[in-house]
């Protein structure tokens, strides 16, 4: 029995390895966090996959969100691997590969697919979740069956009428399940996830109740078959539907494309052109429900959009739920368009909003249909995973056939043993900040953050060296600092600081200016923190002739 | 009839004016909002009070909250006014004046009091709020009685027994209001916001169901009655009490000596000898339940509190709820509570927090008992007062009666007629970083922008002006850019483009270094965009020998 088990590498990103096969499940990428300053994404680190790359197989996909695709093309840089996934998916990571200049071994898998990828055979299952074609994968190894739900939510009555085979769950289940990792996002909600038609049939009502008003409905790009329901409705209502936002044209078209959405022809209208439509006749889908600063709804809130205006009258669904972190933003956008005369229907007010994800009695219904020897939350926070691993415990999973994970320690996997181990690889998120990848380390950060918060002062000198001779300066110039017309006195203050300081050195006797510069800085921020309490960077910069 | 009406100048701080006499209705300061880098605190402009000093009257404050009293010591370092407060407000008051080394004179009011300033007579209304000792304000102009109501909330049971007279309401609405001005902080949510007693029996339920475990509860310092239930269900359980958080040292200690909290002798203990008592025989109450950098709370959560090792078993009261923006911070520090074994109670859980404001059905409750003429509310954001707007107009009140204001309107007051004018007065929030007030603006807050999510390059040389010549550098340095050490050719590249851009003009026919340093900037910039896709500030610094 060869060595077998999981490393979490990252945020959705798992490493499945057994004797000389690894095979990659999901390829996230995250948002940076607050303190991430001027970072654009965050990646996972593939050092240890590198180091191990002729064990790397592959790379399987459940579904098509950024957390669970959006590094992919920073892995294909360094492995030639084939990516399986599900039509939609592929065709988002198409997309995305296609912006990095990138092509891929892209291979279709559908529900029910079974395929073999070195010692691993996995069986695919559609599952329900707010893109269309998810799938979990149930992967047989040696030690037994691995199975990972990916992001789901149970949703009997889907939009695109494909609930979830439960009775496959319950086959998979009685042929024994010796792992499960599941999904824990929504594991601290009691109860259920409501279906996908509620949101449906908020929308019609929506299109009924303001027939005379221009109608916009902000939503999540991905969310196709939501996409779908609100131009079948326009469409019924007769209305011309124009898109908004560039992931909104973009995953509207490669649905389209790709069958998952279908638009009668005549119906889409330039976005540029909707002043030849009366507002009873138009549907607006937009991006921009999270608030995000450049996004379509926020630029028609600032009054910043080419095309739209909004006005008194019109109706704006957010058909969306805020993203912890967003609140404020997205705040301040309705804030703007109440402000603007609209009127506002979010998911407090109608529900024009679900989740994509599981809840207690969802997540309940996986294991007892699975009734997996071992349980691993998956996909979540700390508190989320926590809160599953009590919600299994409370089904009579024992506390010790469950296990926590941590990005990079070895989950072993052994026939009826499965633990985490002391083993532990490198694996600190990778910050990406425009083309540079990993080149940001903390204290690059951590400059930024001081920067941000006092700006800089920057004490320039130049030194006759052969005189020992202050030449020229020093010369203060301040970003960020003090808004420099109004603090002519504080600057030459300053430079009188500094001059004061390099005066009491030897110059000529110097090696080098390491002493004078650390007594510059020294000086500087005691004169600027007294005159007023703020701590910008210092930097002093010496020039010789 | 002299010309009567009202200015909101700020957040929380209304200017009443009539013929020579203005009344300044509290005077809160902010919290920065995220793309204010480095600000400490947002304060109200002052400026039209400035210019109208002889009019202003004094200040009435209606309770102690940061962001009803957060501006006065700025307040009084321009007028020497009478400020007018309940005692535990002006209590919080002086503690503030001294931080600021000022002093104040600060004149109590009780409920039931009457004052007349100027021409205007007041009488004093106790409300329940989240903190003791909160007031409402009914104010007799020669126009009608104008009714603040600062914040509030209909607490029947609250803590400390005193709920509101409802039927004092009721007379002053006999008596006639010409114009109401109510907190809208909750007009979103139907219903009534739960009783403060709640809040009471859900920490009795977790002290009694956790007899062996130390319990830690997080909470706003200044809900002082909250605290005190603490404080008393700690004592009847036989434990000891620590506290910890410099606000919550604070606003304990004036409480206790101003008689709004009462604590046996013997009960509060030194945090920092916590280790002499057994957990079942300790209750520590802690400043951080929105997860703040610094707060006592997240520092556990971190592992860096002085005194204090979360470890399995604790059990962690979050008493609070998430502030709008906060929602990220307080979540990582509940995710680190978790990791380090503690148990987490908090609302989502158990009914550990209830709000301080009224909702629809308390805010319907003041209306109906005040039947005022004219309605403006007050207090949030603009969707809630559109929220209040629309609950006023379900009870009758016609919309041409009903004034939404705008920071610095001047909304006139006249018998029976109450509109928002054209007139507008000049107040955008002051900036306060550090000693500076004001003083930064938005080039500054740009710069800092630019600096946070780039960094800077300083291009440094120095030039023999009678030569003509580079007698030094060009130089370059770098801060939050790139880590230097990995980037030393793209920073000797920067310097070699830098130089060929300089070398391009004839130094010695210059009058002055603007063209060639525009020309370095630009050049500096395309070159770094090429290499790296990233925007730094470019600063270029020309030296004369």
């Amino acid at each position: 029995m060869p060595l077998g088990g999981l490393h979490e590498i990252g945020k959705n990103i798992t490493a499945l390895e057994c004797g000389e096969d690894i095979l990659i499940i999901d390829c996230g990428s995250t948002f940076p966090e607050d303190e991430m300053l001027g970072i654009d994404i965050v990646i996972p680190d593939f050092t240890y996959l590198i180091a191990n790359r002729p064990k790397v197989k592959g790379l399987l996909l459940t579904h098509g969100h950024e957390d669970h695709i959006g590094a992919v093309p920073y892995l294909l840089k360094e492995f030639n691997i084939p990516v399986y996934g599900t039509r939609l998916t592929l065709g988002l990571v198409e997309s995305k590969l296609k912006e990095h200049g990138h092509e891929g071994d892209l291979r279709e898998i559908a529900d029910g697919d079974r395929l073999k990828i070195g010692c691993f055979q996995i069986e695919v299952i559609h599952v329900t979740h707010s893109i269309p074609d998810a799938v979990a994968f149930n992967i047989r190894t040696p030690a037994g069956c691995v199975f990972f739900t990916g992001d789901f939510k149970v949703d009997h009555t889907p939009l695109d009428g494909k609930p979830i085979d439960l009775r496959k769950l319950a086959r998979i289940g009685e042929e024994g399940v010796l792992l499960l990792c599941s999904d824990s996002t929504n594991a601290e909600r009691k109860g259920y996830t409501p279906s996908e038609k509620n949101v449906g049939i908020t929308l019609e009502n929506i299109f009924r109740t303001n027939p005379s008003s221009r109608i916009f409905v902000a939503t999540f790009s991905s969310n196709v078959n939501r996409v779908q329901k609100i131009i079948d409705t326009a469409v019924l209502c007769g209305r011309k539907i124009a898109v908004s936002g560039r992931s909104m044209v973009n995953v509207i078209s490669i649905a389209i494309e790709l069958g998952y959405l279908k638009v009668p022809v005549g119906v889409l209208v330039d976005i540029n052109k909707i002043k030849s439509y009366p507002d009873s006749e138009l549907l607006i889908i937009t991006t921009g429900s999270q608030g995000e600063p450049m996004s379509a709804l926020t630029r028609m809130a600032d009054g910043e959009h080419k095309s739209v205006q909004v006005k008194k009258g019109d109706v704006i669904v957010l058909s969306s739920s805020a993203i912890p972190g967003n609140e404020k933003m997205i705040f301040n956008t309705m804030n703007k368009l109440l402000e603007r005369g609209a009127k506002l229907v979010y998911n407090d007010i109608a529900e024009t909003h679900v989740s994509g994800h599981a809840c207690q009695e969802e997540l309940k219904l996986f294991h007892m249909l699975l009734k997996p020897e071992f349980f691993m939350p998956l996909h979540g926070e700390y508190r989320h995973m926590r809160a599953h691993a009590e919600l299994a415990m409370s089904l009579g999973e024992k506390e010790e056939h469950i296990v926590i994970g941590e990005n990079g320690r070895f989950v072993s996997i052994k026939p009826h043993k499965v633990e985490l181990t002391k083993d532990k690889i490198e694996c600190q998120p990778i910050l990406v900040d425009g083309l540079g990848i990993g080149d940001i380390g903390n204290s690059v950060l951590k400059d930024r953050r001081i920067l941000s918060e006092s700006g800089l002062i920057v004490v320039a000198a130049t030194i006759d060296r052969e005189l020992g001779e202050l030449v020229s300066g020093p010369e203060i110039m301040s970003r960020g600092f003090v808004y420099e017309k109004e603090s002519g006195d504080l600057l030459s203050d300053a430079a009188r600081v500094a001059a004061e300081t390099i005066a009491k050195f030897d110059l000529s006797a110097l090696r080098d200016y390491g002493p004078v510069k650390a007594a510059v800085k020294s000086d500087m921020q005691k004169f600027i923190d007294r005159a007023t309490k703020r701590a910008p960077v210092i930097l002093p910069i010496f020039m010789e002739v």
